[in-house]
C-alpha cells in the first residue's frame, strides 16, 4: 500500500466530518436527555464481549454480522458488538439488583461485518432504550410513545410507524399444529410476501379450509386501524391471536390519544425479529430510506440464557441513517477571531466569552477567517476589547 | 459455556453502570463543549479502518495493542482503533481542504488487545483534540492551556502537568553523532531510568567528556522551572537543544501567567512517544493513578504517510481513568413517581414536567419508589395534579 491510497476507507466504513458530527452528537444528547426525563438510566456496555454472551438468541443474522477476534488473555473468542440489546439484557439480568422495572438507555457505535442494506454503513451509531421487568401493555405503550418522541426530537417530518405483533402468527401456527419446520418455511414465505408460493404452501400443508383462510389472509392484513377489526373477525376462533389483536388495539388507542399527528400503519404479516421477539413489534420509516430508521419490540425470553428471564421491550434508533436523510440541522457555530497579543485583559475577555459559550479562535495574521467560520473579531478599540463584525 | 457464566466479562473489559455512565457522559459533553468554544470542530472517525492507515508511524506498541480482523468485502486486514490520533491525521491530510489551521476534537471508545497498565481497561473512552497546520509555539501553548482546562472541567483537585521536549535528546544525540542503534539503546535506558547502565553505556560509547556529561545529566534534569536554567547552561554548545529549552520556557511563561494554580513539572529525560513525537511532550497525572490521565505532544511528521505532512500537536484525555479516580460527580437525578390513569390532564402535566427537564417515572401500584430514585409523586389533589414530596 503506497501512501497514495493509505487514506482510503473500507467500503461501508465512514468517517463523519464536523458539520454532520456536530448534528449527530446533538441528536445523541437530545435522545439521551429525553430518555432520562422518562426515567431511563444510561449504561455504557463494552464494545466487545465473549461471543457466548453477545450472540444469544438473536438468530444467525447477528452472528454473521459480528466480527470475531481471539482474546489474548483468555484464548476465547470475543465479538465486536453488532447489537447493544443483548448487552443490556445481560446487564439487567446480572449487574442490577432491580426486581421490578428497570429502564436502561444507551448510545454508541456498533460494527457490522457487512452493510445490513445497500445504503447502510458498517459502523452505525445507535441510541436506544430497553424496559425490563414489566410484562404489561403499559410498558409497550411507554416504549412506542418514546419511539414517537424520538422521531420528533430527530425532526422527522412525519411520525409514521408500523405496528405488528408476532403473537398472531405464533397463535395461528400453534392452532394449526404446524411443526417447527413448517412454521419456519411459512415465515420465510411471509417475509418475502411471496403470494404464489404462499398459496401453494397453504394448499399443500393446511387441510382445514377455515384455518387455511387464516394463513392466506395474513399477508393482506396491512393498513390502517380497520385492519384490527378485520383481524378480530377472522381470528375469532384463535384465542391467543385475539389477545394479540387486543393488545395492538390498546396500544393504538392510547398512542392516537397522546400523539394525534402519529400515522399508525398495521402490518400483521410483518414479523421482523420473529426468532427472538415475543409480542408487539414496531418500526419507524422515513421517506427516502427503505429500511427502518428505528425498530424494536417485546422480547421476553432474552434473559433466559443469563439465568434470569425478564419481561423486556425496547427499540434502537439508527442515528447514522437519520443523519443520511439530511434532516439534521447542520448549522455551523459562528466564531470570533482574535489575534493574541499576550495582553492579560485580552485573555480575560477571551475566557469570559468562552465561558458564555462563545467560540473564540486564536488566528495568525492573514489567516483565512471565512474558512475558520469567523464572522466577528475581538479588537482593541479606545483602550477596550470589543467584539466587532468582520 | 453454561448460562451460569455467560454474564462474565473478559478481564479488563468493563461495563459502566448508570451513576458512572451519567458522570462519564457529562464529562464527555463538557469536554467537547469546551473544545468547541476554542474553535475545535468535532469529528467522528470510524471504529475500524485498514491497518495500513491505522498503524502509521506510531511504533510497534500501537500495532500490538490493535485487534485485527479480516474484511469480508475486500479481503484486507482491518484494525479496531487503539488510538484516534492517526485517524484525525488521515482526516486532516485528506478529508479537509484546509491549508491553514485545522482544529479537530473527538470523543469515543478505543480498544486494546491488552490493558496498557495493570489498572487500565481494555476499552477506554477518550476525548481529545488535535491542532494541525500551526508549527509555532503558540499552538503548543493553546494545546497545553486546553489540557489544563480539561483537568479543571474534570474536577481534578490539582492541575499538575509534566512537560518535556523530545528535541533535547534528539539534539544531543545528533551532536554526539550517535548511530540509530546507539540512539535507541540509550533511549531505552533513559526510559527505565537505569542509572548504573546509563553510566556504563556512556563510558563505553561517548569519548568526549563534555558530551558524556550531557547524556549523564539528562535523567537528572527533572523538577521545577529551575531545571530549564540548568539545561540552558549545560546545553550551551548544542544549538538545537537550546532552542528546545527556549520553547519549553516560553510555554511555561505563558501557562504560569494564564493558570497561576497550575503545577508545572519539567522532565527533560521523559521521552514518552519519542518514536513519533517531534517537539513538546506533556502529560497530566493525578494522585492514585500511576499512569497519565491525559497525554500528548507535537508530532509534525504524522501526515507524511498520507502524502501531506502537516505540523500537528494535540492530546487525549483518558475519561475512563478519570472516572476510576472517583472524582466525578455521581449524583442521581431525583424523579417524580406517577401512577398513570389515562387521564389527559395527568398526561399533559407529565409531558410538561418532562419538557422542563424533570424526570417522571410511570410506576405500578406497590413499586419500590426508592429503587427507582423517586423523591416526589404526582398526585390528584382537589381536582388538580400536583407534585408532592413522598
Amino acid at each position: 500500500m503506497t501512501y497514495a491510497d493509505r487514506w482510503l476507507l473500507p467500503d461501508g466504513v465512514e468517517e463523519i466530518l464536523p458539520a454532520e458530527a456536530k448534528a449527530i452528537d446533538s441528536l445523541r444528547r437530545r435522545l439521551l436527555d429525553l430518555y432520562s426525563t422518562w426515567g431511563y438510566d444510561m449504561v455504557i456496555p463494552p464494545l466487545l464481549e465473549y461471543t457466548d454472551s453477545l450472540l444469544i438468541g438473536l438468530g444467525r443474522d447477528v452472528d454473521l454480522l459480528t466480527f470475531k477476534v481471539t482474546d489474548q488473555l483468555s484464548g476465547r473468542t470475543l465479538g465486536i458488538r453488532a447489537d447493544i440489546t443483548p448487552q443490556t439484557a445481560r446487564m439487567d439480568a446480572h449487574s442490577f439488583n432491580r426486581t421490578g422495572a428497570n429502564r436502561l438507555c444507551y448510545a454508541g457505535h456498533v460494527v457490522h461485518t457487512r452493510p445490513k442494506n445497500p445504503l447502510a454503513t458498517r459502523t452505525p451509531i445507535q441510541a436506544g432504550l430497553e424496559f425490563y421487568g414489566e410484562p404489561g401493555v403499559a410498558a409497550d405503550i411507554e416504549v412506542v410513545s418514546l419511539l414517537l418522541e424520538s422521531l420528533q426530537v430527530a425532526g422527522l417530518p412525519r411520525l409514521h410507524i408500523d405496528l405488528g405483533h408476532v403473537g398472531i402468527y405464533r397463535a395461528i401456527a400453534a392452532d394449526a399444529s404446524l411443526t417447527k419446520g413448517q412454521e419456519d418455511t411459512f415465515f420465510e414465505l411471509l417475509q418475502r410476501k411471496a403470494s404464489t408460493e404462499i398459496r401453494a404452501w397453504v394448499d399443500a400443508n393446511i387441510a382445514d379450509p377455515a384455518k387455511a383462510q387464516l394463513f392466506l389472509s395474513l399477508p393482506r392484513l396491512a393498513g390502517n386501524k380497520s385492519v384490527l377489526q378485520k383481524a378480530r373477525d377472522l381470528f375469532s376462533g384463535v384465542k391467543a391471536a385475539q389477545a394479540a389483536v387486543d393488545q395492538l388495539d390498546e396500544v393504538a388507542r392510547v398512542i392516537e390519544q397522546r400523539y394525534p399527528a402519529a400515522e399508525l400503519y398495521f402490518d400483521l404479516g410483518e414479523l421482523r425479529g420473529y426468532h427472538y421477539l415475543t409480542g408487539l413489534v414496531f418500526a419507524a420509516f422515513a421517506p427516502g430510506y427503505g429500511n427502518p430508521i428505528a425498530s424494536g419490540g417485546r422480547y421476553d425470553h432474552i434473559g433466559e440464557v443469563f439465568g434470569r428471564a425478564r419481561p423486556a421491550t425496547g427499540f434502537a434508533v439508527d442515528i447514522t441513517a437519520i443523519s443520511k436523510l439530511g434532516l439534521l440541522n447542520k448549522v455551523g457555530v459562528p466564531a470570533i477571531a482574535v489575534i493574541e497579543t499576550g495582553n492579560t485583559q485580552q485573555w480575560e475577555m477571551m475566557q469570559n466569552l468562552r465561558s458564555q459559550g462563545q467560540r473564540i479562535i486564536a488566528v495568525s495574521e492573514g489567516a483565512n477567517l471565512a474558512e475558520l467560520g469567523c464572522d466577528r473579531q475581538l479588537l482593541l478599540q479606545d483602550g477596550r476589547y470589543k467584539v466587532v463584525a468582520l
